[in-house]
């Protein structure tokens, strides 16, 4: 029996054990629905804190539900390890490490790096191995196979499988996650792409198959791309709007109306999170050794990175309506998270907003019940206020920056000074309250 | 009783009469709509043509079926006419005029204005007047309130109700026509709010009000202007992807499995028709008066521009492999209308890349029974040929530059000895057949 039949018999039997790296916002709830389907899933992760948690059964990804977790965790179906020489127990690895930029945009592969490495030096033969991270297209082929080839003196086609299949995670969506998103698949053999769909269909509902491990990472991006430019598009038109005395939220709502070929987006102080203000820059990245200049992403890029600047700008302004300078003013921030109603603050703008108004003598404070404390880029440290009401009344001004929806805008509106709303969240403007 | 409730009471009565000015692809079929509602309707056109043709009941537009225009032309619902002075028998005025761009990519508004002039001139007191052109935001209220006031003498507000309600007609759309497609409206006054809402809501089923003709002349800036920015991404995706080795249609078939946050357009040889490629520098023509500059809009209008030459190279990249050069080459492009499916080519980007070929001494011709005959930009003078199969054979390349759905694209490979695919007809690449 060849390696292939080996591995299709023991999906077939549920026998194989697949090994998740990184375990994440995406490799957790990978992870958990491998274990909820009663395969036996080892997760990998460098840091002991996410390990032992794991092992606890204490959840610390708020799409997971804290039962589930427990109950995979007491049914043995799910380990976590700081040990990476476990992956020689594996028959199938799914890469889901971070894949963020250096501080000049460029793409930090040290992570798949590392895990190519560690996968390379350990692995058993006849194992499947699936990148999931967001990447440029040829990173699978061209990056990945190479070091484990070299590093485990295997071939790829006869003693292991590489795959791509990006992940569509989106935190704190209440009707897609893991299991009932369609998930892209693209192998470098015929071979990988049945081992990898037969795979996949344990835990995720619909396997779309692509012609190569390239076309699926360019899916990715495209996918991503698409939200970048058009956020900034409709930001760039705010900011128009904004100057020609036209409310673009209501524009908005308008032309949302149109029952064909519109998709709405939203202005907003940036955009944050892990993908959209990163990905593009991987293709950026790779369409350099093409000689190519993709002008798009870039003029995005250049409106999303200016936005926390003009927000700044909007908050001084409306402080100079009521005679007031940044310098010297208590600006209580509300929302610090990157979207509503979740808990992660990564690359979000309003931290950036936050230093530009430190920096300009702004005394800063805010409020979001789901980051108990931030460190800005600039290495300013702050922690969420208590009292929200205390802290309102004591402000010159209150900058809605994230719109949870626990927040209660009558209550914001009453007992404030001064706002300043970057999202739309009052649904008004007048004297006190300034819109983006 | 004063002009508002007279107005109100004839609208109540359906004894209003409806002036429509321009009787293009926009103005008849909602002349037709009006007429249907038993509205009596007359029809304003310079063309001794068009209105001719609709006194006769001869239909010139695809989208209206030729029954229903007959019928409401036999019923004296509606009546065409060259003679603006009847202006003064209207209730109701609509204009429809083109605006398209003069040579310098500048909004071209001698349409909007003469209408402007002869409404002056001609029109009686308690007039609701409504523009459906696409143009920049301010124009109902900066551009044509002071023509109107001016050539009629009379007041705004008292006498006449000025309002904004663009055109949504989608050319060969086989779901949503004028009756079914929402209704964005914008007035200066409630009171004009209010009769133009009791009057579109003959014609069409949803009307959605906001609160001031800029917003609803923002509104249709910003549905175009989302369709010029993604087909411009795509397209330079498509070109990157191409350089790559990667299959974008693929691509966009896989992204499409994304159940959230994705709208797939698809790349092709350029922007056509009178919207896309216009409204957006409607907006940027704006912008300068307020010292800003879209940045999404010009990379998108840069890629757009350039897309006809990068089609007319893929020809000669493609004639090159086999072993021939454009000069000399007979050159057959199947489609020349700008969309699939319909029978107009103005703006059409197949006719610029026949340019482009003509001027390195491809002998050219065309097939498309939609477009009996073309001029191009460049005053090329073509008409489609009648025998397809024959011209097949006897050219050295086809170039699919339109996808209408009569074409048996089986056929066409097994005929031709090769093909240039800018609409990915053929759903593959082979030695003979070179994709987008």
């Amino acid at each position: 029996m060849n390696n292939v039949s080996l591995l299709l018999e023991k999906i077939t039997d549920n026998t194989e054990v697949v090994g998740i790296i990184g375990l994440g916002y995406v490799g957790l709830p990978l992870a958990v629905g491998f274990a909820q389907a009663g395969v036996k899933v080892i997760g990998f992760d460098k840091s002991p804190e996410k390990v032992e948690k794991i092992n606890r059964g204490d959840n610390y990804i708020k799409d997971i539900r804290d039962i589930v977790l427990r109950e995979v965790v007491d049914n043995i179906k799910l380990q976590a390890t700081t040990d990476f020489s476990r992956i020689k127990e594996c028959d199938v690895l799914l890469i889901c490490v971070p894949t963020p930029l250096d501080k000049f945009r460029k793409p930090d592969m040290s992570y798949i790096e590392s895990a190519c490495i560690a996968i390379g030096q350990n692995m058993k033969i006849g194992t499947f191995i699936s990148l999931e991270s967001t990447t440029y297209p040829t990173t699978t082929e061209d990056f990945m196979l190479p070091i484990i080839e070299h590093e485990s003196g295997l071939k790829h086609g006869d003693d292991f499988w590489l795959a791509y299949s990006p992940e569509r995670v989106d935190p704190g969506n209440a009707n897609f996650h893991t299991k009932n998103t369609p998930k892209v698949l693209g192998a470098i053999t015929k071979e990988g792409l049945e081992i990898g769909e037969r795979i996949y269909a344990k835990a995720i509902d619909k396997i779309h198959l692509v012609s190569s491990p390239k076309v699926a990472e360019m899916v990715k991006i495209l996918e991503n791309t698409y939200r970048l430019v058009n956020i900034s598009l409709i930001n760039e038109l705010a900011l128009l709007s904004n100057k020609m005395g036209i409310d673009i939220w209501e524009v908005i709502e308008a032309a949302k109306t149109k029952p064909f070929g519109f998709q709405a987006f939203y202005p907003g102080p940036g955009i944050g999170g892990h993908c959209i203000p990163l990905d593009p820059f991987y293709l950026e990245h790779i369409a350099k050794k093409y000689d190519f200049d993709l002008s798009m992403i870039h003029a995005a890029g250049h409106i999303n990175m200016r936005m926390p600047n003009y927000m700044s700008i909007k908050i001084a302004t409306a402080l100079n309506k009521h005679k007031k300078s940044v310098n010297g003013s208590k600006i209580l921030f509300l929302g610090v998270a990157y979207k509503p109603n979740i808990d992660d603050a990564r690359e979000s703008p309003a931290l950036h907003i936050m230093d530009l108004v430190i920096k300009k003598g702004g005394v800063v404070s805010y409020y979001d019940p789901y980051i108990p404390s931030v460190k800005t880029p600039e290495g300013n440290q702050l922690q969420s206020v208590r009292e929200l009401l205390e802290e309102m009344k004591n402000s010159d001004c209150v900058v809605l920056a994230t719109n949870h929806s626990f927040f209660n805008y009558a209550m914001i509106e009453e007992h404030s000074q001064l706002i300043v709303d970057l999202r739309n969240g009052f649904r008004m403007a007048s004297k006190n309250i300034f819109k983006l």
